[in-house]
């Protein structure tokens, strides 16, 4: 299998980025296992600096670029977790952050990235206003464009989360993440090939946002035209390089609908205390329902980001 | 000082109840420190069995009865947490619970209640109407009642809460809690006086149950008359034995209104992303309020516990 990075690239992403993020505890729910029949072992990146797991390949892509062209900045489109975590890495790294973000994007996550000091840019919530509007600030500053997933640093950055929760449990015999771009994804695949070749690694992923699971089907990435759910961190389409990694590494794709990721999400508040955004219950409600491959395993569940908007509950 | 119970006593409900409940973790967070210009370190009783902290106290006041005694069975009244306690406690021993709840209760505590096999018998929202019940129960059944808060084992199980704490973390300079009927303050006031006698301890009040801020004022037990506030677990009144530690040992009793309180619960969400219930959220608001005596200090914070109403949110 020819992969674009190694266990060292990756050890090397851990290396650089340790010093500015969290290494997040590994929580476990005695009544959370016994209703899926499972041993459980979340990493929580909800604990994650701005919240989310992204913060990761966002402190590891702009801190891995050359300080010359450091210096000028740098430019992103997201919807939120993505954006705080570059606004997070260049203030770290003391140079410009331009973000632009669809105007529809969820307060929360506009206030965070505002107070990181980067410039934002509000756009419409289409792709191709979200890239137009980077492109030209791209071509006004001389910013580097850091993609939200389909980038190997990105990658690298996001691999380091599965690589901890394999250093503290290095028995699991599966790791279930969720899938949008694929970035946590490949990264997770890769750091588990790496680490364990025999565990299994599963993705739950959105309904009404199933590129992956098409793609995967198919054999070829395949796009969903207008990408629905409430879980509004996965609605990305699968980058190319991601699944490239996914592809051969990945077990299976377990869809779910947004009804049963506001049932997971629900659960694990109840239960265990701890604050999940919709995009982050979908690997849980993936393991709920699927049942079968999980039973009497012990799961590795990455639970990718705790940001929500409190004022727009789904309870 | 003439204290009722000692840290041997301290050290045997530890030894007691440790088979039984968690270990609760201790979380930090760098943005609430900035906020509120102190260190504070946060002892997770949400995390705790049943959500809370009064797992402590009653399974050490279930587990401690002589055998002949406990096999009739435990009752008691409780709106929510104690309910659970002793609910849980008495399953682990094998024994009957009766538990008499205001028909007002937090439907997840009901819910939780009879979860663990309880017989629930529902009562007015009267202290009048709950201690009826009880003793009724008492009689018919032989089952021993256990005071939510007025009674030693029961303190001396909530003062394993900051024995915990100071083990991890023996240079705080201040330990906070809230104060209701006043078993976990009392319970973390003797702990840290036999830890650490210079260490001093302050706890939050809710502005419409007052009494204990006021007990304190005058010297002695003062009761508020229909105390009410969105801190639904801090409206008993202080019990007497509580009242006989707390007097001599806690430094300050500080009151803040219900509008601060969410304030607070909202901000532990949003940044620390647990959950916490709104008597809980009362020492951070108490500590945001006051400020003065947290000023660059190291404080450990109790964070009472997390059974909110999912479909009942503040915010």
């Amino acid at each position: 299998m020819n992969l674009p990075l190694s266990f060292q690239d990756i050890q090397a992403a851990h290396d650089l980025i340790s010093p500015f993020v969290h290494r997040t505890p590994v929580l476990t729910s005695e009544s959370v296992n016994e209703i899926a029949g499972a041993e459980l072992y979340f990493k929580c990146e909800n604990f994650q600096k701005i919240g989310a797991f992204k913060a990761r390949g966002g402190v590891n892509a702009v801190m891995s670029l050359p300080k010359e062209q450091q210096k000028n900045g740098v430019v992103t489109h997201s919807s939120g977790n993505h954006a705080q975590a570059i606004a997070l890495a260049a203030k770290m790294a003391g140079v410009p952050a331009y973000i632009v973000m669809p105007k529809t994007a969820p307060e929360v996550k506009k206030k965070a990235v505002a107070g990181y000091g980067a410039q934002i840019t509000f756009c419409e919530p289409t792709q191709q206003s979200r890239e137009e509007n980077a492109a030209r600030i791209q071509q006004e500053t001389g910013a580097t464009f850091i993609s939200p997933y389909n980038d190997y640093t990105v990658i690298a950055g996001q691999a380091t989360c599965a690589k901890e929760l394999l250093e503290d449990h290095p028995n699991l015999d599966i790791v279930i993440a969720p899938v949008g771009g694929g970035g946590l994804l490949a990264g997770t695949a890769l750091s588990c090939h790496y680490m364990n070749p025999t565990l299994e690694v599963y993705a739950g992923e959105p309904e009404g946002a199933k590129d992956t699971y098409l793609s995967m089907q198919a054999g070829e990435i395949t796009k969903v035209d207008k990408p629905s759910s409430i879980a509004d961190g996965l609605l990305a389409s699968m980058g190319y390089k991601n699944f490239g990694i996914i592809k051969p590494l990945v077990k299976d794709i377990l869809v779910v609908t947004d009804e049963e990721i506001v049932e997971a999400m629900r659960l694990i508040w109840e239960r265990m205390k701890i604050i999940i955004e919709p995009s982050c219950a979908v690997p849980v409600a993936a393991l709920l329902k699927y049942r079968a491959p999980f039973q009497g395993k012990k799961v590795g569940v990455i639970l990718t980001g705790g940001n929500v908007d409190l004022a727009k509950l789904p309870f």
